[in-house]
């Protein structure tokens, strides 16, 4: 593959056979026709997205707000800086996620493309309501631009935001596959020590709404990995020459790269000064999380060992099972939705 | 404004201040800050388009599926032009928003393109079931592709899509103005004579699942055609220089174009063969829409009189008010959604 091609637009002439249909460089008409599927996976993941929908608005902050201000100084601390890097990662992906589907010629993928651009756009809304529950409109600001002031957030979101403008400027293939990779790994390893945090303040007993609405991120978050392995590993299939040995080397150092961050991260921002939490926890199970991507890829592990999940980490797939959902872990309102009817009548 | 600029993606140095902040030519972050708004009214948006969440598959169509054979022929043959219509209108929206948000240098108007462009593939999944519902592969397939055998189909589509293409080949200010007057039409004036013939049909008992899923969708498209409005007022504001009188006339000859064509289409797939409908209720009603979407746009009303909702039409209306959508017009089952729990365990 020497070139990458915009999808055409308008494009009637397009082929609709599903043996010509590609994820990349294919001759798409546009038409959305999602009863002749090539990538049939996209069926489950459009039925699962729809069902997860939620809204950040319905859970309740008022707890949080009160606790906040409380907080042990490290906690706090650490829970601005995490949710900073949170508010950067769902932010470039919303932005970014479109530069994707520009060049995606299978139009099922482009649905789940779409949907997921449209639900990192409400965890942006989640993170919003947060900010403006907790904290006045100075903090808020400070938490929202951290990195300007904090180095080395500022070099974590340069590495994601760098990647992303490489292929901005040029689509190349390969731009295009290290666009594809570092979505990959932000959405399976950097979020995840994000979430862990949160999940280690409510085991606490602390801010569990915050924790409560990580955790319909997480859940959206699981199908965005499940939707990028899935595209990574069909171009693996389709596009051989993008999965040479030197490549798949710059895919797993990247994947490495990612990690080492993350545990660089976690010694940052978490230490051993936060309840409940180690950096060698963080350490193990950062490691772990990024021999089970390298794996799903089709790459080697990295780690030596690291390929169960820690026993002392157990408890972060309790609260990030979506199943326990169902069991309003931290609230006890209702969490069934009524279609509202009222529409505002100004047109 | 002479030229038109892609928005920055990863551009932390970007201006954060309301009074920096503009439609187009901004120098956004990127960074979601929906506390923080400059245009206010994409908070309402957001609220709505939230509300108006559903699942097309919920719908019951085996009602539909037994009467579409026994339809008479008139109304079956107008069924598939429409609907083929419909599916190429919003699969065109659906890969051709992201086009118009890499321009808008707004985060909020973003979320509210993204949202948009998440249920236009909602509203391709609904025509999907529908298809999949009523007949049989080969027939599926004759519809979504009526526009290569229908020259009237085809015409219409390419009107739309030369639009749109002009913009993906040349990114100009003039091509981008066009482009949203253009989904303005498409919104506000093309869908409607579909929206309307589908009301009819239940109004007479017929197809009454489809024209369920209709609602649901117009009640979307009222939300977009609300959007695309206000981001064109707020653009006449900033950006004078688009609304040149000369300008502003060619924009007025673009909804005209666009009525003109809608009226000719509703002759020809409506005529006066249909039960409860004829040729000159359509050309009332489309004259009515079109004069009401250019004067909310600022331009002069295109046809004299014609300014009033038309007495014959009033059911429309009656079918497409949302809140009538809380009785369940159509249908008997709960419309309350529970959030799912179940995952997709493979990650």
């Amino acid at each position: 593959m020497e070139t990458i091609n915009k999808k055409p637009l308008y494009n009637p002439d397009g082929d609709i056979s599903l043996t010509a249909r590609r994820m990349v460089n294919g001759d798409t008409t546009n038409l959305n026709d999602f009863n002749n599927l090539k990538y049939e996976w996209t069926s489950d993941w459009y039925r699962q997205a729809m069902n997860n929908f939620w809204i950040p608005e319905e859970i309740n902050l008022a707890q949080d707000k009160k606790q906040y201000p409380n907080l042990p100084e490290a906690e706090r601390v650490a829970y601005d800086k995490v949710l900073s890097f949170l508010i950067f990662l769902d932010s470039i992906q919303s932005a970014n996620l479109p530069n994707v589907s520009d060049y995606i010629t299978a139009n099922e993928v482009n649905l789940c493309l779409h949907i997921q651009t449209y639900q990192e756009c409400i965890h942006s809304q989640s993170y919003s309501y947060m900010l403006d529950s907790i904290c006045e409109p100075d903090k808020r600001d400070e938490i929202l631009y951290l990195y300007r002031d904090d180095e080395f957030l500022a070099k974590r979101n340069k590495y994601i935001g760098d990647i992303y403008n490489d292929f901005q400027e040029e689509k190349t293939p390969h731009n295009f596959l290290r666009v594809l990779v570092a979505n990959y790994i932000l959405e399976g390893v950097y979020f995840y020590s994000g979430f862990m945090f949160f999940y280690n303040l409510a085991r606490n007993g602390r801010m569990t709404g915050s924790a409560q609405q990580i955790r319909y991120i997480n859940r959206d978050e699981n199908t965005h990995l499940w939707l990028f392995r899935n595209i990574i590993n069909e171009l693996r299939k389709e596009e051989p020459s993008m999965f040479t040995e030197d490549l798949q080397a710059e895919y797993q150092a990247m994947v490495k790269e990612g990690a080492e961050q993350e545990m660089a991260w976690g010694k940052y921002v978490i230490g051993n000064d936060i309840q409940g939490l180690n950096e060698s926890m963080v350490e193990d199970y950062i490691k772990y999380l990024a021999n089970q991507r390298a794996v799903d890829i089709g790459l080697e592990p990295i780690y030596e060992g690291h390929r169960e999940e820690p026993e002392s980490m157990k408890w972060v797939s309790n609260y990030s099972n979506a199943n326990m959902i169902k069991t309003d872990f931290f609230e006890a309102r209702s969490t069934a939705y009524a279609k509202s009817g009222a529409l505002v009548d100004d047109l």
